[in-house]
């Protein structure tokens, strides 16, 4: 095997623990000594060891002379847990392959510096790229304080989320749902507006095979229109946040703390999307998944507030010029202020298609 | 080679031939003795050799005793050009494989019948599918004496046609663009509606770098509202035609024609799809390439009168309400009304993605 094979290892071990680790980043580690694989780890939940913390444990005193491979610049902070970069050194480790720096400002490349005085042979830059992908959320939260957000939505061939009556269930296909459902696993919070809650009246959990962590619910409703019956009040399964605006009687507001449910309330009347994301930051949110409906999704496009955007296409024509699509609010005037999109990936699941698109 | 790869060699002879050989099918053929290719050939122009007499002139005698893999069915018939299969029989060919058979009323297995009661073996059936797929405009007009209709729409990610200023140009890139003008090469007749004409002036014409055929214009225009000066009535790169209701002043008809356009006049006062599908039918208009507006797109998905769906999809978000999407017209109430389509093919064409769809 190549130094790259083994950070790609590093890299697949990271991987499986997507969405389990939030706030912490994804991280993997393997150990080798002599050609031979001596440890491998990945963080698994904040609070639990570090990779590193795995690999060398599997090692024991084979750590020593060995080489390791980390995806995420060792810490050199104490934060839950002591030092990684301490550990590195006692355990006799003689070289590091790191492929990407702590974007941490705590961090910031101070790990690297510990282990190169204490005599290791650092190298910085293997499989960067992936590292960094695989991090995307916990890096863009990091230097900005905000969540990463992700806007979805389901569409037919034509752009439609809903027939000139309103029917809308269901456009896409089961696996595309199943899909959308290992979205929410892997987010911190998803958020819907007060229109959907009332027309809907959607669970907003994770329903997955084997299992899956449900996301905190964020309902975006300025004046607390939200009925109090509404599942998402009323069901134990996740937590639920109510971001509301600054004209609201606070009688309202009581009864859906009487029932455990979370208000934020902003400073102005109508929920901004920019201090409301500043809001959740704050409230340890690092990625927010957004099903709309399409005047929530109008608000973030018009805010230029998201990350990522995930369409699902099913292989059907509604058609009606007055059938609602995806993106409402009042839209662009100019095609020359659209905010142009990278195409990361498109997929076919089941009978639909599954594009992923970044801001450029 | 086997003989799949003999068969495969002569569709990709016929298909080389895409978009030139209307009304007639595109078709192909290989001549094999002894392991050695002695003559191929495909069907280029109606009115000219098919492909079956162009391998046979390149083998000349050494097609006696030879093996001819045609992708389509040899005719029986006296048409422009004499019936192939007598040419088969004459040559000495012993061995004939054919793909598909022709789906044309006046062959059917005749020529089929005809080889075999000369005493040449003919195995039917080799590639059939692929074979078939490059007819299919052919297979359906020859089936429904009707154009094979292709609507094309290009649109945001959000499924937008223009900004909610009516802004339209571009939203597609400069390859999606291109391949349009492919599929103009490929098809008899372009249609767009009168509303287009006025608000874009469109030419119409096949622009690629190698030159291309024009296809015939075709416009939707029940009350004979284009204005004379549009480009499509005065160049004379296309025909134009212009498809109206019955409710018209001759004098104005009389205009129109002055120009050398033809008028396609429907006995009701507005223009049925199906009616006009049937005239164009009737015309010799095998297919027909659908570029919208969106009440055209509307009209043609109500009359579930289309047999194939391209949608090129840009990698931006429009938004907005109002703006329009591709597909108008009062569209369907319910979800279950829809036209279910197939995903034929999902391809990135420069920054966009084209989906192929075909109604199930």
């Amino acid at each position: 095997m190549k130094h790259q094979d083994y950070m790609a290892l590093a890299i697949k071990l990271a991987n499986a623990a997507e969405g389990q680790t939030s706030p912490n980043p994804q991280v993997g580690a393997v150990l080798v000594k002599e050609g031979e694989i001596m440890g491998m780890g990945a963080h698994l939940k904040a609070g639990e060891p570090h990779a590193e913390v795995h690999a060398i444990r599997m090692a024991g005193e084979k750590a020593n002379g060995a080489t390791l491979y980390v995806t995420l610049e060792p810490c050199s902070h104490f934060g839950k847990t002591p030092p990684c970069s301490n550990l590195v050194i006692e355990s006799g480790i003689k070289k590091v392959f790191v492929a990407s720096v702590d974007p941490n400002p705590l961090v910031g490349g101070a790990g690297i510096k510990k282990m190169r005085e204490a005599g290791i042979e650092v190298e910085v830059g293997l499989l960067e790229e992936e590292a960094i992908a695989l991090n995307q959320v916990f890096f863009h939260y990091i230097s900005t304080g905000l969540p990463y957000v992700t806007l979805k939505s389901a569409t037919s061939l034509d752009g439609k989320i809903a027939t000139v009556t309103g029917e809308s269930k269901w456009i896409t296909g089961e696996e595309a749902r199943k899909d959308v459902h290992q979205f929410r696993h892997t987010h911190d919070a998803i958020l819907v507006g007060v229109n959907t809650v009332i027309k809907d009246n959607p669970s907003l959990t994770t329903r997955l095979e084997a299992g899956g962590k449900n996301p905190i619910r964020v309902i975006l409703d300025s004046h607390l229109r939200a009925p109090l019956e509404a599942r998402v009040f009323n069901d134990d399964s996740a937590e639920t946040i109510i971001v509301t605006g600054s004209d609201v009687e606070p009688e309202k507001e009581k009864q859906y703390k009487e029932k455990g449910i979370e208000i934020i309330k902003l400073e102005t009347e109508k929920v901004g999307i920019k201090e409301m994301l500043k809001k959740l930051g704050e409230r340890g949110i690092t990625s927010l998944y957004v099903e709309g409906g399409a005047e929530v999704h109008g608000s973030f496009l018009r805010e230029k507030a998201f990350q990522r955007v995930i369409t699902y296409i099913a292989p059907k024509l509604i058609g009606g010029r007055d059938a609602p699509s995806a993106y409402g609010g009042d839209g662009i005037a100019h095609l020359n202020e659209t905010v142009p999109l990278k195409i990361i990936g498109v997929k076919q699941i089941g009978q639909d298609i599954r594009i992923i698109a970044e801001p450029v």
